[in-house]
């Protein structure tokens, strides 16, 4: 395997456990045991776990990156790209309902720990909050396009929590269409 | 120290780390260092971090009873009671700010963990949402009382997740102006 693709699979393995298990519950040793090489080419990548961290976050946000330029392709109408985001926790529910989302959980934890990777991963939330930001501006809520994009990602996120919380899948669904019905409410009588 | 004071210290403690650094981060030797007590008398009142932890959230149990009780005392009208819970994230703001809301927080660890306290954990949510749930149905919305007992918490736990992620007390507060006048306009004209 060359250095650069030893590397990527380090990293893709990080970043399942951290989503499965949390950063706290993930050793540098059960990385190395998923990704099945020696310690020392392990140490080759990556010094510290905090070094791993910081590569899966840069990872995430490219993902999120081209998730996005994605929806964009998809929708050319503000309103139709911002359910895009609303619709992802239905889309991927198995997984939520197991292991929460997954820039939520990750945030919740780097601020319950303190950790000095706090502000890289909040850095996430801050790709969908700039996008969203945008899409409410060209829906004509200049002012309050700030607001509305933290809004959505708010209401998403105490969706997660609760419907996995109690593995309510209906719940997550009525909440879902209630975002939708909201975002169409916000958007009648607006020029787009 | 009589036994049952040592073994409400133990839990005392070990519910402050757990909500301060989260429970994956939270050793034994943690908790005994705090608590000042030898191992040998530590074993005496609990044998695993399971246990310490079941114990803390049947503790986390009665203080929400507790509480509940104080608002119900404080005030007759549900929607007064309501605002009380969906103002909490407030009065509790520098706390949240830093480590999160406790009852969230721990519940979103403990579906990551797939922790076999899992059930006992979101008994925490289960009091807050059967007693919204009573509210909302002396409001007069029987049927939709669970769903809007649900809403309130779902939209309670994504601020403080986004609030303390950014730091954005503002933000918290707009959004608890926010829950209030929704509160309002589902009450207005319905007789309490």
């Amino acid at each position: 395997m060359s250095a650069g693709k030893t590397r990527n699979e380090i990293i893709k393995a990080a970043d399942q456990l951290i989503y499965l298990n949390g950063y706290e519950h993930t050793s540098f040793a059960t990385i190395a045991n998923v990704v099945k090489i020696s310690r020392g080419n392990f140490y080759y990548h990556f010094k510290t776990k905090d070094q791993i961290l910081n590569a899966v976050i840069e990872q995430r946000k490219t993902n999120t990156r081209s998730m996005i330029r994605q929806w964009e392709q998809q929708h050319t109408k503000p309103a139709e790209r911002i359910k895009c985001y609303i619709k992802i926790i239905l889309q991927n529910w198995p997984k939520i309902k197991q292991h929460g989302c997954p820039v939520g959980t990750l945030c919740n934890e780097m601020t319950k720990l303190s950790h000095p990777s706090q502000k890289q991963a909040r850095g996430i939330f801050t790709i969908f909050r700039k996008w969203l930001r945008d899409q409410f501006r060209l829906l004509g809520h200049e002012e309050q396009a700030d607001q509305l994009a933290m809004h959505v990602l708010s209401w998403s996120q105490g969706v997660a929590t609760m419907a996995s919380t109690f593995k309510a899948q209906q719940f997550a669904e009525n909440e879902v269409d209630q975002m939708c019905r909201w975002l169409d409410e916000l958007t009648t009588g607006k020029s787009i």
